[in-house]
């Protein structure tokens, strides 16, 4: 069409007139078939829609994003509608098909909508009869494992998404039923699930939470396409009364309703769930899994209820977290996988594209997400995915560079949160992920203070994620394992430090979900250095602790080092344990130590009794140095030690009866103290070759780091190297960035302004 | 000069006259000076030469390799020349230098040639001139480790390589050097050099192994570069008296000298390192290793001694060789690790460039090479690499489809042999590797009729390799590790069958190295199974095995299954293993099995003491099933097992105080009997997704393996699975291809024509 339309640019009226005629033929034949929009659409505008009906095929990335939902659904369609009786747990027959069946049908939906095929309209009304047929016989699943059953699945959870999903599919054939078809379709199947989701389970419905969120969305959405003012009102606002207990516990232990949370629905989701710079309590594994309800309710009300205005909502928070989230991620796009994440999960997944797609349209239009657009290579089959095409197809890519930043925690920015570090080197990037978040809810995991590190996307220091294997049935049909609450979620199993082998709150949620760590300072603005200094006053009662992470880059390294200096104060002797959870190979440890003959669980509770003990050293150099190797580089861990402290080399997978666990390696470096400063100093150095066989660089340049100064203000170390001595000095207690500073050091004076100082000596 | 060349094609004398005009202008200004060979040198003829040096440029891949090679020697020429006194091991300082310094003299060397460079003959004749200095005030190299102490290096074998590099860069700066400065370099380096290596170093001269082969190609090719007739004489047939001892062994085990050893020097190695069909005894890791010198001296003959058609002799066994190797890749080009491998080594490897080039040269012109030397992306910087680059320059290319084939072991074929089985499906392929070849000499492993399984260039089923890091200083300067004797080489490191947890001929090298499986048959020509059965009657004196293994292709399953029946036969009762080495995470077990509480090692010898028990089943059901993921895919074992038998979970690691095992993981298949068949049927299904979170096929689909029928003469079995029954019947003592067979199983008679039948039922 728009290639005839071009021809005929400078035509005559008869020509014009000849075209219409054409056209008319045309729109017949072709798959071109054009459709009026006769109801407020959730997907399109009359506009939008008629826009892409004309011009989406001469557009690469939208045409080939249909080619494949073509080729998916048509396979469907030839496979046949199957709508079974609900029976199975994640990964099962029945939870699979059920899944399918909602992918497929808001597909489907789309296709029709865009290119006018009946049989797409067919399939899905067809398809939604069979469920409409089903449903009113359908009591809650048989499984009793979950807080809020569902009925298609063992969770509401579930069938929230499934609803999220028809009511997409139902808004594209909406125009083409009759009433009394609507009216099937309504009685027996929206209007009783979308009550189902909310007045019948007000435990799911009315949380401030992920689960919440689908189902408002859920109810919402099909509220808007069905235009019924009730639902979209209870979707935006929650239920009036719930009843509900704020002693109920989900099923990860997460609340039902904290103490005084007076709001629920969608706004008070938006509201209360993010911080101000769009982190999301629980994490980017759950915030990719939350995000996509809320750009896909939050672009229904726009094409629906623009009135609404709901993308300026909350000083535009729905975009922040977006860009939140695609700044959690290391250099495959994969995010960093803190509390509950099961590791893999990126910005290619589905509700990324959504999201990519939508804050695009409705956003800033910001070219840099459109190379986001570019590598998941398909976009959304709706007005927000054709403006993405479009965009890319008109050339206007640019590259996206995620940013070493600070995402603060809790609903106002209060409650600390996560620092990402990033430095580039000509090998690739470093980034290191430090958090100093609140609990984050169920999903949290006790690891104030932790960090991880990432090179080119790869885990040098790892954050263990979540013992979890989703939708792999054999393992517990996909839910979480057991290990997760007596491991992964554990102080022990991340790469901070452990006092009296006891995990953080003791490992009370209920204390946990009140507490959180502090920012301290936060600053990325120079070249030579990225620094991050937290607190926690609250995860061991009378334990101080303060931790600085720096990257810092210096021509005598090829790559940035990571510098960590943690300080941990109290009135009494503790024993402090900081892990390092690394992978590969260990090549060289400085110290005596003593493998184990036969190998015992390094405790019996807080996750120590998941780490089998294979060597121990019970004195320690000054100087304490690892040295391993993996994905064909090589990493060397120096920490300042007393001679006192212990060091164990573990590996994860004790008491672990079904192999849940992965068998990781790791060290520990143990201190009895009452202060004690972990001073360490990681390098990646070097490579190695399988080819050529060629080793460079494989031993650590670090010669030692020392901890030079010490009061109740300040700590500063020293990091001596084969070419020289870098120096840092840490405030302890004032972090103003005004602030002047002066200390003697050696006899010698440094003063400085800010809450740090770094110098080359 | 092409150009112009063509430009001028028609052109009168007097155009004629100016171009030669034009050209000794060009000559004396650009890159291209042409230089005349005088003398008969290892890496041209007069002809090639000129053909290179006019039309290199114009050729892509060859002027990429030399852009290549003037980035890594400018950077050495700038870096100035270091010839340090030896004291290093590998890794070490001396040691990596020595070796940069003879592969980038080489690469300096070729490039004068090509370009006619003054600055790369001088770079060169500079750094030789060190070494002339240098050599005559060295004694042996300080380290005591070696069998064969070098000078340059610890080892002679790297002093040999040296030799063999620089003999190609003292070829390339030949002409251009005066009687003095040859007489300087080759009274002070090249002809003690060469002394050192074979008189005054017999043990390393004048084997029958890859060590000696450098030696030879080494002496042989300065000899050929110094037209020294005496030398090259002593390279091709070895030390006329050697006074060697045949109790003497190297440093890994090996015979210094076999008894009745008559023969030695470069013909003897090309007779008798190799079969007939190309394979070399210790595995395709030595092979690539030997393969350099074998090719380069052969060329270096080739163009200096044409009259010796060294690449016709023993039928062209050097090419059969390079074809051997080419096919003992997985679909990475990566080599099967059997042996004493390190894991990674590829076709890409330098060698294998060489090896490529010159067979394609010197060779058949098989164009399926030229897909593999596009691959590597550079060629050698002589006529060979010339030829290759011009080819594919002309389109010639076409893929290198490695094939399914035995390889017969032993200097005659007679000694066993290596079966690659390989079936391509919708996703990838699958490759087994099954062993059933002689010792292998000292870096033979101990793993009769072992077999290993890749998918997609991934290990399946590992080979565990060797426990070395080659050239990673801190690991015992690069060399082999205690661990590779006390482990790796043992048989439970590998997937065969273990016999009273003693290792094949009790670890002795003196039987093994006289002893050898025997192969039974091979059959690769079908599209829905090859299979391959080999015995061994030998590794366990009384004790008589035959294993068979099969990968069938059947329309049930998406991918081929791998079908493996070990069948175990002895007067006395005696204990099986068959460990079974996976990678990842285990998703189903089937049996009851205890995991320990704490852990011990599963022996005290063999290699069992480095392996931890993790978990035990005293008991088995009917069918024994483990099902693991691994690189997003699924895996399941099933075995028919008795209720007596036992399995173990072990893990890789006990008593390894310097960390130098992987900690990979393994199940274990545990009986009590004389006569014992172990069936099972391994499955690749299914796939996962981190980013879509979809699981597909988690399941296995066999429900169950029998062995239907036991007598002396034959063993069936049948697959019992979702959708039918595939049988298998062996022969166990007539193998051959027309022979009629006829039984009965379960009253139903059973008759076929050769070493076994398949049907599906």
């Amino acid at each position: 069409m728009v290639k005839i339309a071009l021809v005929i640019y400078r035509t005559s009226l008869i020509s014009c007139l000849n075209l219409l005629f054409l056209c008319s033929i045309v729109s017949c034949d072709s798959e071109h078939k054009t459709t009026t929009l006769k109801h407020k659409s959730i997907l399109f505008t009359a506009a939008s829609l008629s826009t892409v009906q004309e011009q989406y095929s001469s557009v690469q990335l939208f045409q080939q994003s249909m080619d494949q939902a073509i080729k998916e659904v048509d396979a469907q369609i030839a496979n046949g509608i199957e709508v079974p009786i609900p029976k199975d747990l994640a990964g099962g027959y029945t939870h699979e098909r059920h899944k399918l069946n909602y992918l497929t049908m808001q597909r489907a939906g789309k296709l029709y909508r865009v290119t006018g095929e009946e049989k797409y309209a067919v399939y899905v009304h067809d398809m939604l009869r069979e469920y409409a047929e089903m449903f009113p016989t359908l009591d809650r699943h048989p499984s009793e494992k979950s807080y809020s059953r569902g009925k298609l699945f063992w969770q509401c959870l579930n069938d929230a998404n499934w609803l999220v999903y028809a009511s997409q599919a139902y808004d594209c054939i909406y125009d083409r039923l009759n009433a009394d078809e609507k009216a099937f379709l309504e009685t027996n199947l929206f209007r009783p699930y979308a009550n189902f989701l909310s007045i019948e389970t007000p435990q799911f419905f009315n949380r401030i939470h992920n689960h919440s969120t689908w189902a408002n969305a859920g109810v919402g959405m099909i509220g808007l396409v069905m235009n019924d003012t009730v639902l979209v009102k209870r979707a935006l606002y929650g239920l009036e009364e719930d009843g509900l207990d704020t002693a109920a516990k989900d099923n990860d232990g997460g609340s039902i309703k904290e103490e005084g949370q007076e709001r629920a629905g969608f706004l008070a989701q938006m509201d209360l769930l993010f911080s101000p710079d769009g982190f999301y309590a629980e994490g980017p594994y759950y915030q990719r899994y939350a995000i996509y309800p809320f750009m896909v309710f939050a672009a229904s009300l726009q094409n629906a209820r623009p009135d609404l205005k709901i993308f300026e909502h909350r000083d535009g928070i729905l975009s922040k977290a977006v860009y939140a989230l695609l700044n959690l991620t290391d250099s495959n796009g994969e995010f960093y996988p803190i509390n509950d994440a099961q590791k893999g999960m990126s910005y290619y997944s589905r509700e990324l594209v959504s999201a990519v797609d939508i804050i695009y349209h409705f956003g800033d239009q910001n070219p840099e997400l459109l190379s986001i657009a570019e590598k998941q290579g398909r976009v959304l089959l709706d007005v927000t995915g054709f403006s993405v095409a479009e965009a890319i197809s008109q050339g206007k890519t640019q590259a996206f560079v995620p940013k070493s930043m600070e995402l603060k925690d809790g609903a106002d920015g209060s409650e600390g949160g996560l620092a990402i570090l990033r430095m580039n080197h000509t090998g690739g990037d470093l980034n290191a992920v430090f958090k100093y978040t609140a609990q984050g809810m169920g999903h949290g995991h006790y690891d104030k203070l932790s960090y991880s590190l990432f090179e080119n996307g790869e885990e040098v220091l790892q954050d263990y994620g979540v013992s979890r294997f989703v939708n792999i049935e054999q393992k517990n049909g996909g839910g979480y394992l057991k290990e997760n609450k007596t491991f992964a979620k554990q102080t022990v199993a991340h790469n901070t430090v452990v006092v009296n082998q006891t995990t953080n709150y003791g490992a009370d949620i209920d204390v946990a979900n009140k507490r959180h760590s502090d920012r301290f300072f936060f600053d990325a603005s120079k070249k030579n250095i990225q620094i991050a200094s937290a607190k926690d006053t609250g995860a061991y009662d009378g334990v101080r602790m303060q931790r600085t992470i720096a990257l810092i880059a210096d021509s005598s390294f090829a790559k940035p080092l990571l510098v960590d200096v943690f300080d941990i104060d109290s009135d009494e002797i503790n024993t402090y344990d900081l892990p390092c959870y690394y992978f590969g190979q260990l090549l060289l440890a400085n110290m005596v130590y003593e493998t184990r003959a036969t190998l015992a669980p390094m405790g019996d509770q807080f996750g120590y009794q998941h780490l089998w003990e294979v060597a121990k050293a019970d004195k320690l150099p000054n100087q304490t140095k690892v040295t391993w190797m993996n994905n064909q580089q090589f990493y060397s861990w120096t920490a300042s030690t007393d001679t006192s402290d212990e060091f164990l080399f573990g590996r994860i997978g004790a008491n672990d009866p079904k192999f849940n666990l992965r068998a990781d390696p790791m060290f520990m470096l143990r201190r009895k103290a009452d202060h004690a400063v972990f001073a360490s100093v990681l390098e990646s150095h070097g490579s190695y070759s399988a080819v050529s066989e060629l080793s460079e660089d494989a031993f650590s340049k670090v010669t030692g780091i020392d901890v030079i100064y010490q009061s109740d203000d300040y700590t500063a170390v020293q990091i001596r190297h084969e070419g020289g001595t870098l120096q840092l000095v840490l405030c302890r207690n004032d972090s103003a960035a005004d602030q002047s500073h002066e200390i003697t050091i050696e006899s010698k004076k440094v003063s400085w302004t800010g809450a740090y100082d770094y110098q080359v000596m």
